[in-house]
């Protein structure tokens, strides 16, 4: 018996996002019933040819008739992943208008056109959720809206394109110039076969009209963005800036001046190499957000691809879902069970091992025979100088478990080789 | 006529975080309204001594009885800032038991003794809130509660005691042993008179087991977790790892086993230095979350200190104002007003610049002289190579308007200097 309320959806497009909600809606099922204590049904989805084979769970009607999710009473949410701006701004203010719920990743729209739809789902009291809209699974729209609150807002800095960002990576890394660079993105799916809008600074600045909007609840007008993109950036200005201590990345950047006015812009920005939006390489976005009282924070994560930005998507979905709840937990079940616990030394990792010994012909055998002994391997060493506590030989191993490791060291000590306790430290990467 | 409703709190514990919190209530007074539609009355304070003076909003009562707040019907919202484990405890059940909300950093008692707490809020259908106890101002708790909601989270790493990261950073940075590092930290008052709580790592696996809580809904015994700290560790360690290409760092990690285990502990641990968890410095902390949809995300903040640790707490506060509200903008107002627009001329900045000149004898005098007339002043400069398109002359400048260097440039185009359009890049750090 399912007592579960259902949720149910329409889905308006079937791309990159689109086909990764449908999949994290199968593969996630039971994370979703534990932390939104629903069932999500996906009823309905419109595509533009509906003539294609579409790996689709079963029962989900296709339709070419994105309106139809807007007018079914069935659908509670309608998620619009379909882009564009004229089709998708219809679906919304029909969906808003019939009461529906609204989750959408389209940054264009809600950038260029944004305020007609916003009141309209205040009046009708409907969710309009953009989380996904904004550097794909980085839940900066949420970080904004909710988690600093309490917050006055000074400045954002984002690299908020990660097509921009894979370029100029390549140019700086690999030493390629910007055409080069931009059809390796193209072949590696990261660049539309039109880059206008990523590479001219476009879709950064559709972004951060919304970052603008959450951050000061105003309204900035997309048309007077000053946007500049790395179209014509040339390699030898990256390297020039690599020699004064920067990296050169497309920045979008706001902050409220003095005035009140709000500066904002998108331009390749050098940064100085200490600074972690200078280590954000490949496709990756980050955000820098400073504010008086959190003070600085830096988000990094995938800001774009199927599965991440759909994640982003079924965030806001289970939100919605979870409406009327409240979850301390962040799961329905208040009294969690208990985990089962895995014991530590079943742990496998590998390990630096630093052992003071005698300085003696042998020693190395004899620790790496006791280490060998329990399976552990090693994958380098390096015999220190001799300090006023005996030579320090210090070992990378390979993955080993925390027992195994355990167990050899008792060895050595029982064998007398160690002049003082084993130092052993676990490492990562 | 004030008609917005009023959330009425008590506080208890006036510390750091406390007297941050109240001083949040005072300076961001305009900022909290515009996004919870709320007043914020902060009604009465439990401290330990009523008699010392302090710095409270007119007609805030002072009592040294914290159950006060528990039983005062006026209270919608216990605030308690004071730790410990026992009163801290009495004081979070009597007012869920009243129904009242509760928001808490403490994450001492919800690690070692959370579970009846959550029951008896579910129970009571009150919010018991902790954003404040993990990392301080990062939102990694909505973020695992909500943004990744629709994830299997995978695995999680933390720097998530400053207090340890500050010593581990200055004894990698400037050579100290552990002892000096330590004093360091005492007298920046980064860390406790009695620092074994932060140090011996125990503070780090109460905000793991919070973690573990949040990622897969399982309560892990505290007292289970395997934690091994940095009061013993070797500057020589340090060394040897940076040799190998690591840095040390005190980490919590969690994940899921294979068999559903979760296998998580508490360890110094040699990072990779091309992670971005390896270049967390001072009292920073830093989560890194891997999950199935996302992928990788990585938040990095202030992990403690006063107005960091109580942005959380007012981001709480204000999630519980705004309970019954749907704000699809972060803001009260649906239809937000426009940004005032700050001209993009009038942006200042460091500005790297870069010209292609002929080879002539006072070419680099006559473009600093046409900077010069616009107040334009050079920080650094560096002539290159002569390349086929001419001599690069590459300038950094001090802060500038944009409109300054843009008509420094219009001289240098009248005056014939230029053989190919100037290149002008904005400059952060």
């Amino acid at each position: 018996m399912n007592t579960r309320p259902t949720l149910t959806l329409g889905l308006a497009g079937l791309g990159t996002v689109g086909s990764g909600l449908v999949r994290l809606l199968r593969e996630n099922t039971e994370e979703l019933r534990q932390r939104s204590g629903c069932e999500f049904r996906l009823k309905t989805v419109a595509v533009r040819d509906a003539s294609r084979e579409r790996d689709l769970p079963a029962g989900t009607r296709l339709t070419t008739d994105p309106a139809e999710l807007a007018r079914d009473p069935d659908i509670d949410v309608v998620v619009e992943l379909m882009g564009g701006v004229t089709t998708a701004k219809q679906l919304i203010t029909a969906s808003l208008d019939n009461g529906k719920h609204v989750v959408t990743a389209n940054k264009a729209l809600l950038a260029e056109d944004g305020t007609d739809l916003f009141r309209q789902a205040g009046e009708k009291k409907t969710a309009l959720l953009y989380e996904a809209s904004v550097a794909g699974g980085i839940p900066v729209v949420q970080t904004l809206k909710d988690s600093l609150a309490g917050n006055r807002i000074l400045s954002i800095e984002g690299i908020l394109n990660g097509t921009s960002n894979f370029i100029l990576s390549e140019m700086t890394s690999r030493g390629m110039d910007f055409a080069t660079a931009l059809r390796g993105a193209q072949e590696n799916g990261y660049a539309e076969a039109d880059p206008t809008l990523d590479i001219d600074g476009f879709d950064t600045a559709h972004k951060l009209v919304l970052l603008v909007r959450l951050a000061w609840g105003l309204d900035y007008p997309y048309t007077s963005m000053p946007v500049q993109g790395i179209r014509n950036l040339d390699r030898m200005d990256i390297d020039f800036a690599r020699e004064f201590g920067y990296r050169v990345k497309l920045l979008g950047r706001a902050r409220l001046t003095g005035e009140g006015k709000v500066e904002a812009g998108v331009f390749p920005t050098l940064v100085n190499h200490t600074y972690l939006l200078a280590r954000v390489g490949g496709a990756f976005n980050a955000i820098r957000i400073e504010a008086n009282a959190v003070g600085s924070l830096f988000l990094h994560g995938p800001g774009a691809g199927s599965l991440p930005t759909a994640s982003a998507v079924l965030g806001d979905i289970v939100s919605i879902a979870r409406r009327a709840h409240l979850l301390n937990s962040g799961f329905v079940q208040q009294v969690l069970p208990p985990a089962s616990v895995q014991p530590a030394a079943e742990a496998r990792s590998t390990c630096y091992l630093r052992f003071m010994v005698k300085d003696n012909p042998g020693v190395l055998r004899d620790l790496s025979g006791a280490l060998a002994d329990h399976g552990v391997s090693i994958a380098q060493a390096m015999q220190k100088e001799r300090s006023e506590n005996g030579v320090p030989l210090v070992l990378m191993t390979h993955e080993a478990s925390a027992q195994a490791v355990r167990d050899a060291i008792a060895d050595m000590l029982r064998a007398d080789f160690l002049l003082a306790p084993a130092v052993c430290y676990r490492v990562m990467g």
